[in-house]
């Protein structure tokens, strides 16, 4: 059993979602998005993110973190944006000594739809799916659970590639 | 007397200094630069930056800190980059109580040279001048003691206007 928190980083809206690997069973723990006031000071809108991803992690102590990897922005201006929320964020994970995991879009995309040209709301809908969830979860909140799925998904394969070889291995030897 | 800690944020290498503002002296407390390993990965470079601002803060316990804002940064990319360090370093300020201002890099110029247009070498030689040091501090921790003494300007003046409010007010009633 291992519980992810996936985090959506973004300066207006950050999206948080718990998801615990059972075996091969995904079960929901929880989501939302941490809303932050545009008319605050940068400082302060970044405290805002850096309290509620701790906030997060002492309540729900999951044992690892997936957040999205950027690699293109659309403008200088909302890189810089992007960048400041993004590390509170993954401050605030760290600083409570979680392993943090960056996946690139495509690769969320590709481990929840099969595709790595997946819109929107092929992802939700699949997070819904896999989750089991009554309805569509918001887009950040849906993002930060997709994220997460990813991550269960890599360490899983990454689980399996080990054991195989080290079937092998015995086999061998 | 107050102590400011100035810093100046950036992905490879994040400057700081502390200056103490004694009356109309300033004392120079200490500077320097954070080097962060670019093998590192993301969220490691961030709790590098974030755990040495802590050190810092928990240190030399100063009253504010200061940093210079970004406006125009080169491309998306190196906005992302910088953002991220800010981001980390500006967390770990607010997360120790402490209040940050953030100053335009022509404010910075203006307070230190008296022109917005002044270049890093003369502002290099107004901090070793000011502080009255013995040699002129690296980029980073120049940059970094210049907006921790432009932040102290802008306190003083606004004492002096408080002030000078406050005589008015007197005489009139």
């Amino acid at each position: 059993m291992v519980m992810i928190l996936g985090i959506d980083p973004g300066s207006r809206r950050t999206g948080f979602g718990i998801v615990n690997a059972v075996g091969n069973n995904l079960e929901y723990i929880t989501s939302g998005t941490i809303h932050i006031d545009p008319e605050l000071a940068l400082p302060e809108r970044l405290k805002v993110i850096f309290d509620s991803v701790t906030e997060i992690v002492v309540k729900h102590m999951p044992q690892e973190v997936a957040v999205e990897k950027v690699f293109m922005a659309k403008s200088a201006d909302s890189a810089l944006k992007l960048g400041q929320a993004r590390g509170a964020a993954i401050t605030a994970a760290v600083n409570q000594g979680l392993e943090v995991a960056e996946y690139e879009a495509r690769k969320v995309k590709q481990a929840l739809v099969g595709t790595g040209a997946a819109d929107k709301s092929q992802i939700q809908h699949m997070v819904k799916t896999l989750l089991k969830l009554p309805s569509v979860p918001k887009e950040d909140a849906a993002d930060a659970l997709a994220v997460a799925i990813c991550h269960i998904h890599t360490r899983q394969q990454m689980i399996a590639v080990a054991q195989a070889k080290g079937f092998s291995r015995g086999r061998l030897t």
